[in-house]
């Protein structure tokens, strides 16, 4: 049994959590709050202080002593992990990554047609940390998995009562990913103890995928022959057609994260001075991609500048880019391209990306400044 | 030591190399092929005689009892392998996967600017088959990789005189996709042995990546710490900005093949009679994704028809689609648009993705037909 801390009591910062007070909150319970701007843009591994929280019931409170890990499923050998014998019996590993909610962007498809009942995220629903704790891959084969296992699930400790029944948030991963060394088992980020507003004492980090796969306050894996039946999975998180409605098996279930990209500065419709100007931005490939270009244009597309590729740290994390423009007095339109590994780039048109969610707008960002 | 075939004393059929006569040949040689698209929509398998050809040189002739496979480089032992020992030291394996090669579609780049010295593709330089051999992985786990090895290069037997300077036709994927167990060392091909146009005795099949990975008359393998340094990787099959120049190293290398897509049938421009109307073509994911939704629009993508997803060869593998539009009488344009795995989509824009050598066109297909 687990009971679940308020914000107001979490912290005496500005936001609750120990959250910066630039954070954008769309929702003080549960706990939603994504990274302003600014505080993306002042480093390519984002501070623990200003990273976005997605929260779909309030936090747990959980006593770390007391807290099992339960395996068990489609496996030969059913485990009860105690945190002492995870951080004693297994080797410690550490992933680079950056995570983004499936939502990420929506408010520009709000501009195009309402989407009631979810929240406005900006650009902000994305962040890269340093995670450590151990191999998913590693637990697994302590517990056998029978050759008929298929996904890997995991639940939290969380009480989310926006779903049908109310249930712990879950979800699940094909097994074939379950395996691989990138996906961790966290209780550390950026070199610290996970907090609680992140999942601690132990949440999935799984790189490259949506951030709704990733569980906070994970107590249970269950390695399945069928993908995580639970609502979360079933029935939200999924892509519907424009004409589409909720409902369970509806639409296509997200995963891998599509390729994205946004501007960081200046900011939408920010006056600038004419000459040349500093655009900076983040891309992310997501999948098992990586950032390989980023176009900027200031001329409707017809021509394109390419942008530096900042810091490189790994294969699952971001990559943020600078490009500077020279900028004519008057108003410009900046676009921008991506394109991963796979030399695939960006959809243009960011109204038909509209979808009854809100997910996934992963069109190319538009930003409208003028130079004086 | 290898002399070469020449494509008319290879077959008495109407094309060289056991080709059927509604092959579009690019090149007589080396031999350069596509499929037609009728040919493309009788099956989401592709008939073998029907498979399209990519040749940079004449296709080199084999005597199978004297070939060896050196695997070398950055390994414990090195090997030396016949096609006996290969066929009974390892266990056969079966992958049904697509190819498709860099260059399919570039004919819709060309009608937009011309790409002198390079072949104008249509959409039927891809095509899918069930592919058996031994996996790479097996033969990489005999001869031991270093804790250095990167990457998995392989070299053929062909002379591929359009490389500076002249070399066997080469390339290489990274160590982790090498050892994935649908990475074959194929002999054979839908069910027959493996034609000489096709690489025999010995071909490699990378699933999800560019056609350029999957090299015929494979005698090399080589272990390395760097991707291939040959001309085929360093300056082929790189995607350049529209202002690039081919040179060692410059644009983005291609691997994993992107989300693409087009249409079978009817043909851009035909007649067809007003009413229903069955529209069907392929998709394809490319990469470890799969394709999770296809579109249809009439009305310049205001609002899309979802097409039926046909056969399921696995996840390696194309899928082919249809479906039924009620046209009026008139001209129309239909659009396509593919969706994969991870909620991407195909760009718009078909000029924005003009490149000089004329590489991964992977734009929205357009047709215009005339309903009667």
């Amino acid at each position: 049994m687990t009971s679940s801390s308020s914000p107001s009591e979490a912290s005496g910062s500005a936001q609750p959590f120990c959250k910066r007070a630039d954070m954008i909150v769309h929702e003080a319970e549960p706990f939603n709050a994504e990274t302003s701007l600014a505080a993306l843009d002042e480093s390519s591994v984002t501070a623990t202080d200003a990273f976005y929280v997605r929260g779909h019931g309030p936090v747990p409170e959980i006593d770390p002593g007391q807290w099992r890990l339960r395996v068990h499923g489609r496996v030969t050998r059913e485990l009860s992990l105690s945190l002492t014998s995870l951080r004693e019996a297994f080797r410690e590993r550490e992933v680079t990554a950056t995570l983004q909610c499936a939502g990420n962007r929506r408010a520009g498809l709000i501009a195009i047609r309402d989407i009631p009942g979810e929240a406005p995220w900006g650009a902000g629903a994305t962040g890269t940390a340093t995670w450590s704790g151990v191999a998913l891959a590693d637990v697994l084969e302590l517990a056998g998995p029978l050759p008929d296992a298929a996904h890997v699930g995991f639940e939290g400790a969380d009480h989310c009562t926006e779903a049908t029944p109310a249930q712990p948030f879950g979800g699940s991963v094909p097994i074939d990913k379950a395996c691989r060394p990138e996906v961790l088992l966290a209780w550390s980020m950026n070199g610290e103890p996970l907090p609680p507003v992140h999942g601690a004492p132990l949440r999935v980090v799984v790189p490259g995928y949506i951030g709704a796969r990733s569980i906070k306050w994970l107590e249970r894996i269950e390695v399945r022959t069928e993908p995580w039946a639970g609502y979360f999975q079933q029935v939200a998180y999924r892509l519907l057609p424009p004409e589409g409605r909720p409902g369970p098996g509806e639409g296509m279930p997200l995963g891998l994260v599509a390729l994205n990209a946004d501007v960081l500065s200046p900011v939408n419709g920010e006056a600038v001075p004419a000459g040349p100007v500093e655009v900076r931005g983040y891309a992310f490939a997501g999948g098992e991609r990586h950032v390989a270009r980023v176009d900027v244009s200031v001329d409707g597309g017809a021509t394109w500048s390419h942008a530096e590729l900042l810091d490189d740290l790994g294969r699952w994390a971001w990559r943020h880019w600078r490009v500077t423009l020279d900028l004519a007095p008057g108003s410009h339109e900046v676009i921008v391209r991506a394109w991963d590994s796979s030399a695939a780039t960006q959809p243009e048109d960011e109204a038909g990306m509209w979808n009854p969610k809100g997910y996934v707008n992963n069109a190319r960002p538009r930003l409208r400044l003028r130079a004086l």
